[in-house]
């Protein structure tokens, strides 16, 4: 496609990026649009009480588990849009197989809303444990397709950069292979207890923001 | 507009892109906008179901034909932001008429929610043929609308990078066609048989993903 | 903000656009996902009619005046956007009054969904004549915020390209003037007739976006 | 990561910025759609009132907080993604705890439409105290937000351009400083009177919109 330009002069290099570079920018924009809409929707499960005896305050107040998957779920979809923004950093090309291991990863970050709904309607009925298990268990088949889709660019280094450095890579893939096992605990524990389930659940956001932050100070 | 500015001097080359390609640009943000707020919206066809006798589970269990249109919708919209995505590797300027043309395809693929929930909520009554019909015409117009827009701008090379491979733009012209015809075929089978209707639009979007992955495998 | 910088080196233009030109980029992406989530929100008013009687057919029928209330403001919203789009092609800056200006006009493009629901849901009604002016209203103002937004930007030539060609800007003149006129006299026929108000909507829609077309045949 | 690369060479300038510079970009890019999507989605407070005895209009017209809150809420995200804007005009680069602490604020942003929405509600019920206060209050973490943001990215200029004006850069500090105290005074002001603490927010975004405006006339 690029063939008859000169990757030397100034000119071609500012106005004709390769196709596998261009590209990898779109696939960005279209996932920070995804990731970006996924996490503003969670607005919508927060719901206005219809006016009761009791007032607003203790109405709005009953309503703590809608809260508590709300930020739980904002901090996780943050914290994996932060994961795959760091991912891009060293992906410079893009295969056909690799947009559609994307487009499943997205599909069940887009997916989060529901789950979310979930946990708040039903956390306090006898179907809780269900509702848990279910909320768990979709953040675990993110952190599995977050694991495949890295895993398929990294291997062999096949989509990396090469200016990347390895040791950034393979800290990345050791650093990924905990989501799964961490999320599959907290999809068992819900049969166990729900609020176990669902703290492991937020102490998980915290802790992958916490680390983000210090393993990499300087500039990531 | 850009007549005073030298197109061999770096500076101008990073500052100023021609009118054309700034435009390229903006339409491709702007659609894919439209195609990723499309595909997120979707999840608001899942619908938590209320406390019921049989407990949670089941009651989501039954919500079958939800999932199954929420998958394929999925599905085949991230197929038709891949190939929009191909497209735009070729057009390097717009023209009004391409402009109207591309909001031609992004109306259907916005209405694409609608039909959704209309089979996720008619899929078990006894108006599962006219939703399935409904479902896999909308589709079918998106086709006929992917076909208009990639023959408007590849007719006689008139949108088309000089630069890009003519094979390579026979290639997609080739490939597009098959779509209109493959998604009538789940229309007109929708009134023979609703699963085999849904099921070819299942396949389509699988077949599609397979196929561009293979067809392109190094750097599309 | 940018003094040190060397403006002839090739790397500080890339590296480092003037304050002006990043701003212009930030809000031409802003503006664009505005537009692009109102004209998908569009589609929250498509409603999958509940089991009735006559089959879903029928039902789906009797929604016509949702279904052209979403055509017309899918379009019109569509060549307001081409309009903006076009507009930007010659800011080259922005300053404080403009960044508001234009949020005055995306206000009232993000209100468009509520006026496309009222005729949606009252155009049968006796309060159809209300409805269809209050439809045509918000065209108006959204018209008027255009005019306004380009006569601040172009006015003595304050925010525009030096590159662009005078020629161009005062077309946009001559053609944004007519918008308002139109859209009010669409608001008036609507205590007169209320299909001939919408027709009118309808129509303006689909003549900016054909000459549109005509206009500059080449490269906008 | 850009270890290989030689920081002189035009190709490379255009073709790999450092890090740091292009995860500003999707930072940036990421804010922008959260912001633009919580603005467009206040729209959906918006509710079409059922056919009633006395007509449409009337209906509409007892909806006034409703779009008293709309306009407030506009208005104030508008501010708050201008300031946002401006902040990143002065960022060159970030750190995993930048990007928390944009984290924290756009949780704040994304939940603005639901305070908007319960005072759309109960403005003129008993509880119109209890909903004017929590409206207030989101905007007072919301303005507090913003003020650890900066004073982390601009304390010893941390993530500051270094070609950035100090003397710019400590007026955003300055001026940041009275956001918290007066939506402060706002949320008090709802418990002694409703009516000044809403009218306090509005005038809150116009003067934040003015003063903007007349500071940096030229090129903000």
């Amino acid at each position: 496609m690029a063939a008859s330009q000169d990757p030397f002069s100034p000119e071609s290099a500012a106005r004709a990026p390769s196709a596998g570079e261009k590209e990898t920018g779109r696939v960005e924009a279209f996932s920070d649009g995804v990731f970006a809409i996924a996490i503003t929707l969670l607005v919508l499960n927060l719901k206005v009480p219809t006016a009761s005896a009791g007032g607003l305050v203790p109405a709005l107040a009953r309503q703590w588990p809608t809260y508590l998957a709300y930020l739980t779920s904002f901090a996780t979809i943050l914290v994996m849009w932060v994961n795959h923004h760091r991912l891009f950093t060293h992906i410079h090309r893009t295969t056909g197989a690799f947009l559609f291991l994307n487009g499943l990863l997205l599909l069940f970050v887009t997916a989060v809303p529901f789950p979310t709904s979930l946990v708040s309607e039903h956390l306090r009925s006898s179907d809780a444990r269900a509702a848990a298990a279910i909320y768990a268990g979709t953040y675990f088949l993110i952190a599995v397709a977050f694991n495949v889709l890295w895993r398929y660019a990294s291997g062999g280094m096949r989509l990396i950069d090469p200016r990347s450095n390895p040791g950034d890579v393979r800290a990345i893939t050791r650093n990924y292979r905990f989501g799964p096992v961490f999320y599959f605990s907290a999809f068992l524990l819900a049969f166990v207890s729900v609020p176990a389930s669902l703290g492991l659940c937020a102490a998980l956001a915290i802790f992958f923001a916490v680390t983000g932050s210090i393993e990499r100070p300087a500039d990531w």
